[in-house]
């Protein structure tokens, strides 16, 4: 295949309560520049498929509160290539609505499909992966690109590798299992069949529609509703009908998992580098070891005998700690948190106690 | 003695570092709300002496740089009841110039000295304890009140009463003792004849300056020509010269010390609670008891699942925590500060890195 026919769609979604206060309803962890630098984890991800894609194949699926400031970070992008969900309906309704606008303008098209939110530091090897996984894909199958385990993660789905493909890359998709107790993970590892699941998908669009409609027909026929309408003066009367009754289903359980059974799916190795960054001690994990003090953001740090310390400095105020071990500290402009780390997880306790309140301003 | 010959004093130096960030170099502590309510430290010393003491006969003792402050925290206080002084030089001479220039309005003036940043909860005991002090300053002693001791304080210099005077109303001081190891704290709390020393001073302003001639005679001099000067063209010019060359004396050491030795000291005891908040922890101290979580500040606080912290949510934002046990947070526009409350002491060492960096913008 030409790379002309390859499209990459960024499902840009979700809130990340986990990582409040940074992380808003109208400013979410996609949009920040979470991993240091000057790109956040979206731009971050265009990046990534840019030598690959360019801006006038990309797509991005977002909320319509977060168009603008997609727009604002993505200027190479064309304007019809930010797709507004009404609202949010999971992942197989947003990867599908941008499977039926590509399919629209190009039937012939090959899209891989990378969440927004993700960290993957060796552009390299993910594209070379992503080679692969169009190789693949233009086979017929529908295509996940596995990430190799480098250690018994109890947080992600898993895939179960199955037989070679024929023509010596990917295999065949035997089974996606469930997030793991930590002694099936650990077998997982062991094995070395298994291989993480972090929901990069790559296929044909018409293959895609096709299962779409083999296992999702009403999903379908609204998506086709929706596509047909998207360039004419009706599309926001058609979306605003059609996408509240769109089933909420995601893309692994309503399409892939049986998909498989149907030895539908293959999957490439993904050898690299890979963090779907949970919360804010997930991200303390990833940028330092133990007893390191991180500071991410723009304002100023200063630290006095910490260790294990994560500053996100963002509120443009100096941030000043002592003493402190295995703590978070989170400065914006409007709210300050501090936990420590093994508390992180328990953030959106927080937010919830602000929706109790009422308190819209800092969610 | 008529009540009108009574005049306050209240020195209002120090920069109160240990509060930091809150305290700053041009907002130190006293001019801060740190007991909740709306008063600031300074304000509510000269409250508690306001039913005794007009502001007319009030006088405050500051830095250049905390003037403006000071005045604006004082309206009801004449403009030259704000003695300036240009440079900080201890206690001796800061007390002396207000004592100098008193004793050019009213000689048979008496006065008496209190902190700008001591906590007295108690007003009505502590102006017994005050009119107390007066009648026994009439009779021409240096006077000062002493703290009933509450535990084995080894953070405060201890008064040793000694014989009681003739008019049934205070007792000679026996000895100023210096911070005491907790040994000897023990006992002197334990034998019931020792006080704390707060710096609570109250005299006829002619026998404090006689004292400061005969003990520190070129200080008196100094002081005389400035208060000389005060009223006329050449304040500024006099002050300018003589005040660098004043010794650094503290009232303690320089002049009371001695003083006692020669039976010129009287003490009255101080039946009411005082605080001298040092660092942080102390005002969590202060303000709770174990375990409570306590927030000061106009800012908004969010807190689950906490125990024994101090919020002081003081930039107007707010501040969200989770999980923490015995940690201070310090919010402020331009710094926030997170340190375990054990550590609160240590805070200096952020302040002396802050100097270290040539980071006045904090400071």
């Amino acid at each position: 295949m030409s790379e002309e026919h390859l499209y990459a769609v960024v499902p840009a979604g979700g809130s990340g309560t986990r990582l409040w206060p940074l992380s808003r309803g109208d400013e979410p962890k996609f949009l920040h520049r979470l991993f240091g630098g000057d790109r956040s984890l979206l731009q971050a991800t265009v990046d990534r498929l840019a030598p690959m894609v360019p801006a006038e194949r990309t797509y991005v699926v977002t909320g319509g509160a977060h168009q603008p400031k997609v727009t604002a970070q993505l200027p190479e992008l064309p304007a019809d290539n930010v797709l507004v969900e009404p609202a949010p309906r999971n992942s197989a309704p947003a990867i599908g609505l941008a499977a039926a606008a590509i399919a629209e303008r190009d039937p012939d098209a090959v899209m891989g499909s990378f969440a927004a939110d993700h960290v993957v530091p060796d552009t390299a090897t993910f594209q070379a992966a992503l080679r692969d996984a169009v190789t693949v894909a233009e086979q017929g199958y529908l295509v996940t690109v596995g990430i190799a385990p480098t250690y018994p993660a109890t947080g992600f789905g898993w895939i179960q590798r199955g037989e070679p493909l024929p023509g010596g890359v990917g295999e065949l998709v035997a089974e996606f299992t469930e997030k793991p107790p930590l002694d099936v993970a650990e077998r997982y590892l062991a094995g070395g069949r298994s291989l993480w699941n972090a929901s990069m998908f790559v296929w044909r669009v018409s293959v895609f529609l096709h299962e779409l409609r083999r296992q999702l027909p009403a999903l379908h026929e609204g998506l086709r509703r929706i596509a047909k309408a998207w360039d004419g003066p009706d599309r926001a009367a058609v979306l605003a009908e059609v996408w509240p009754e769109l089933a909420a289903e995601t893309v692994d359980d309503g399409v892939l998992v049986d998909a498989a059974r149907e030895g539908r799916v293959a999957v490439v190795p993904g050898p690299f580098e890979w963090h779907d960054i949970g919360d804010w001690n997930g991200l303390a994990e990833l940028l330092g070891g133990d007893g390191d003090n991180i500071t991410i953001g723009e304002g100023e740090r200063l630290s006095v005998d910490d260790s294990g310390t994560l500053v996100a400095a963002s509120g443009g105020r100096l941030v000043a700690t002592l003493g402190l071990t295995d703590v978070v500290v989170v400065d914006t402009p409007d709210a300050v948190l501090v936990v420590p780390r093994d508390r992180a997880q328990e953030v959106r306790r927080l937010v919830e106690e602000l929706k109790a309140r009422g308190d819209t301003r800092h969610l």
